[in-house]
């Protein structure tokens, strides 16, 4: 090969691995989504691979921690899928009912509902304080 | 140029896209790794809840292109999983038989199996080059 390309497939190597220091060199954080769903929020999660019986769940306060694994393939040649264990924090976007989390594992999607403290009863989504509302049955 | 050095150029023009869509929420490229399985090469895509009838398997020389998508979740709160379609092109690892790709789709992780032209045969990864090799039963 000619030197401007020897050249830029240098800049190209130096640059890739930059970014995998960036990205591979540390742990593994699974993408993860919150949706709101009126009475519930829900927590959604990509963890293709994992076994559920790997996964922990753990509210503390404002935050829900999700962790878990998955083994590397075999015989690797090359690739950029992460493996081993993993551990992320995420902050609820809305307060929650203590310990209601209900999960489930579909299609490597960890999907976790939680019950709202103050659920969304209109399309504005208006939040409900008042304790004794007649609508607010889902309230303890 | 040469196979392995087109294979890198591959790689690195891969990652140049991902390093440009870093920070713009652009295009889904879902994480890929090849393994070795002696007489098979593997392909292994991360596409948590994408649909099997969504997916194309289409093989071009020495790449493969795989294409699928999934929906976006309902009212999202916030969260950083990318959704819609997506399209990801690898180059081979090693050499394969056109059109042997047999592909299956569990726990959010998209397996094609590639028959090699080439199978390994000892722990060492050597190649066979000798078509009448007496270990080389799969090859054509």
């Amino acid at each position: 090969m000619n030197e401007p390309v020897l050249a830029r497939l240098h800049q190209l190597m130096t640059l890739r691995e930059q970014v995998e220091t960036l990205g591979t060199g540390g742990p593994w954080i699974p993408a993860a989504d919150w949706t709101d769903e009126d009475t519930h929020l829900v927590l959604h999660l990509d963890v293709p691979g994992v076994a559920a019986d790997t996964l922990e769940l753990l509210e503390e306060g404002p935050t829900v921690t999700v962790a878990g694994e998955r083994s590397a393939p075999g015989r690797l040649l090359g690739g950029d899928r992460p493996s081993g264990a993993f551990r992320r924090s995420l902050t609820f976007p809305q307060d929650v009912l203590p310990q209601t989390g209900e999960a489930q594992l579909a299609h490597g999607i960890l999907t976790v509902r939680f019950q709202k403290r103050h659920p969304t009863i209109d399309v504005d989504a208006e939040h409900l304080d008042a304790g004794g509302d007649p609508g607010g049955h889902d309230a303890p």
